[in-house]
């Protein structure tokens, strides 16, 4: 915490700063200046709350410097956490890609699906059992019986299943049939069901809210984490803008934000931050460049029959063009990454 | 829905626009323009999903046009819902103040705020007792033992006790206990809870998402109304936007906006909007003037002491001072509208 | 300046950073914390750029902490400032009202509504010659014959006229015809013209750009001042946010937080903001309750057959009605303060 | 256009709509529906102004159908359009890399970046010698003697001069000393200088504005075409959110938006987008994998003493590092293209 003093501040003012901070347990740093006096605090452990300070007289800001966040930093574990869901591994340094539709209609459906999903090489399987949607009146998931069918997927194919919970009732079931809990953007600060999922032992899959922070995200799967799972996947979707041409504005520029201070992996959504089809192949491009973890993709084998969100799912033929593109893509990656490794790492000055 | 095709469109993609309509049930109407054709689809009873169209051939774009709320709306009900609230109602045309501290922390502290609230004439008391806080290390409400030092303030003061629910577990506590179940901002779109806290008898304080639409704010409501709780009280409390002089913008503007489709209530939150003690004052004054039906407003005996948002809090002394002027204020724009009535039932061409 | 060392931080490190401190002729203060370092600066005058500082090795962050704004400033001038517009104030604790259509039409159009404005008791006439608009094709304005129409308004009805130039050009002309010059939001940040306009001896209403922060907001006007002209009215005008309910979402809280730092007036636009006729109303009475100085209202004599923003101009009948509310709004708030002046000079804990 | 009725709208006020519609010389078609009549309007060559009919009795809605722009369409020009910039293209299919300092401060900071950037095998050399800059405190450019020292650059290293203009002055002077005239983002909507701006004949790269939507982005473009130069490079560099771990958040969604509707190429600026150093990689990678055709960057031989922007510049050895990784990028894209051509051009249900 930095306490700046208005330019007029008194002496007694300034005083009065240093004995609450000391109060509080805390050190206080005057530095006085050439217009005005900060005041430094160090010995607080957390972060401190600014409305100790910003309404006391001669205070002109109180500006908080140290991040609440332990377990998600990189701080506490340097290198980049591999989570295991199932069988296979997303963070390990590989491209995950999990495919599906957006919700489960039918077997058939989905059994349509995941025969081109496994065949084209990927290891997990998503869709939908409990949809999350606007209207009361729209199409709301088929619960358990969904669940079954998706627990039959990696039965016949061998795909690890990812699949969103919406209450404590939906992780207790998806714990039971999937292998990874999704928690959607409109839970990601749902605090009841993070603490709830905190405490299941399969991995989360975290969803970033539609207008959360960088800080507001990560916090979030520390609430997950002080409760014990450490497996989280963090996975960037799209947050609300004013920009019109897409349903969401995808923020690839989290990715490097989060390797830089946190070992989570992260994935990219290009299917419901872009809400179109013709949008998901350069974002989930883009997604991969950027240096994501893996991808989530939306795939139908008849988009215009949708029951949910079917103007952005991708058809069997594209899905199998689009992994081909990525494999090509995530290949170059690779390589030109071998022949450069110290651009990220050396220090601009070293 | 409106379809627009493209300009180069052909025939027989306009046909099977026509003939997918006709599928679904509904009746097209085919607009050849100067440039372009357009369809209207009519027959349709809610809204018709955009994704049976967006990816067809020739089609350049499919345009929404039905709302998809029913139960909120003044379709339904013309004149505007007084909610009862304990033995008190919001939005029967007097102002409803709401006032208290943020969290409840302690019987004295309560006790304190509500003796101010209860003398200023006001009617309804908020207080948290489950906190939902950004960092799982920050203080996380008192619990059950809050909601009790709550509903002792009902019997002492004869004040009526808003206060938030953030789980099924914290519905069923809160109807306990309290008056009114509060859904905070975060859980906007929660939907499970919505449905749970719509199957109470308790009314509903429902809270805007910091990034909620006009008609995904209606729809939460609508999810509510729709399991049997028509008492929903709208709440605007600020909303997310690159400004970064307060907490959160005030969108004032969505209560004109409400009143214009909707016969729910609508209050204003000045104190997490702003998130600063001097904001408090002004936006209060505004919300009263833009016509919301109430306010709801932090007070702490001590602010800068407070274990959750003193920033925003009022003194007991600046609290007196506020719901004088407010009082003032409603009197003032009561006496005004009686003389100019015509304003906004007239038509502009009428 | 704040420099924030990361945990890991060495002390070759922390010295680096301290004799950079040094070299660009500022004093350092290091603070070592429980886990990290903080290394305060002073010894500036101005602002410090973080750029310095966020690539050494070792830093985690630099912290901007001097606000880059001087002639703006409470600090330099405590009272608020009056400026004169032709023969009136804006500013001077009375209420400006500022009426008039979007885009002079023609004389006639122009009389019409200059008649019900200067039998309101308004002081100040707006309409624009020059139209910045958004399509190339749309009606751009009558330039200079506007202008004539425009001066006309001030001997025929003794109103100051307030209106828009988008270039050299038009300043050159808005300063031969008019009483006071609008830069628009559009041009919040043409530097070059704000430099040009600060030459200008009249006074300017600046317009907050649709994404302006606070902060570039008072530097636009700092950019007038630095050339020599102090008579600058700062004009809020609605933001761009995702909320689609309105054109714009108008931020009332920037009224409260400019009053904080600096002396400038500063009025309130709804028509713009809100572009719905019914939202003219209620937003005027909240700018007026929130404590602006002014309002600027557009006004047409037959809004569906204006060239420009009809949908948000109100009817002369509507304008009366609003301005006779007003009136009863702004002697009530008068009369509310002087009950109760203590509320915002008295520090929350003297 | 589309207007949509009030369910209880009467049949006068439908037919007052067709009226209005027909005075406009329009065609009016009335599709009366289960709930609500919507009537749709043909014969229209332009946009069709909603402000004539949203507040007319019985008037729910009016929709905007029609596109207002023509010349950037890709119905007007179907095949993407290469631009000429000195003696080189861009989008023509390769990749434009055009790189070099923020600001131009010295012929030996420019020449150090440019031998680089040449040496890179880059065409194109960027460098500010006028500085549109928040504050006017701070360093605001060279003017004519750092357009001097570029095109020294053009002489000596063969690359293509692309520099910003601030107002007409700095246009005249642009183009006589540079290749390609830069728009920035605060002038994107600086009408007066995009007409100008149309009058040259050197092309015109148009960065887009911080909260311009893609019909605004592409109607400024118009604005510069429609007074006859129609070599416009769109270039995306972040937008204004409240997203706070990057500058501003780049919109890559907006490069196929953008291609869905217009011939113009479009280029990425992840330099101004991310402000700082270690996001510009990604970032970069991520424009090129979008399918963006080109890249501007920022170059710096010592970024921490900049006298502009240096935390967001590269290293000479950064640059260098990321162009190659650039080419192996975009020789893996352009082979998996070549594989699977079909993806974009073959419609969904073909």
């Amino acid at each position: 915490m930095l306490i700046v003093m208005k330019p007029d501040a008194t002496q007694s003012e300034i005083d009065r700063v240093l004995e609450i901070i000391g109060k509080l347990g805390y050190r206080g740093h005057a530095m006085p200046g050439e217009t005005r006096t900060a005041i430094g605090i160090t010995g607080n452990k957390g972060s401190v709350d600014p409305a100790h300070f910003e309404n006391l007289p001669g205070v002109a800001d109180a500006i908080r410097v140290t991040k609440p966040y332990k377990l998600i930093s990189k701080d506490l574990r340097p290198e980049k956490s591999a989570i295991k869901v199932g069988n296979a591994y997303i963070g390990d340094g590989s491209l995950a890609m999990i495919a599906g539709p957006c919700a489960v209609e039918s077997a058939d459906q989905v059994f349509k699906v995941a025969e081109v999903v496994a065949a084209s090489g990927a290891r997990f399987f998503r869709g939908g059992a409990f949809k999350p949607r606007t209207s009361p009146y729209a199409f709301q998931g088929k619960g358990e019986d969904g669940l079954k069918i998706l627990a039959e997927v990696r039965d016949r194919f061998g795909l690890n299943i990812v699949t969103e919970a919406m209450d404590e009732h939906g992780v207790d079931l998806v714990e039971k049939y999937g292998d990874c809990i999704q928690i959607g953007a409109r839970n990601m600060q749902n605090f009841s069901l993070l603490k709830y999922a905190g405490q299941t032992r399969k991995p989360i899959l975290l969803k970033r809210g539609l207008s959360a922070t960088l800080d507001e995200f990560l916090l979030a799967a520390e609430y997950i984490m002080s409760e014990g799972n450490y497996d989280v996947i963090l996975c960037e979707r799209g947050i609300r803008t004013f920009a019109d041409h897409a349903r969401n504005t995808l923020d690839i520029s989290i990715v490097p934000a989060i390797r830089r201070v946190s070992h989570l992996p992260v994935i990219i959504d290009p299917s419901h931050a872009s809400g179109h089809n013709y949008m998901v192949e350069p974002l989930a491009k883009a997604g991969v460049a950027v240096g994501a973890d893996g991808l989530i993709i939306e795939v139908h084998p008849c988009p215009e029959e949708a029951l949910c969100d079917g103007a952005q799912a991708l058809t069997p033929d594209q899905y199998r063009s689009l992994s081909d593109m990525i494999k090509v893509l995530q290949s170059a990656l690779n390589a030109s990454e071998s022949d450069s490794t110290t651009f990220n790492t050396k220090e601009l000055t070293a």
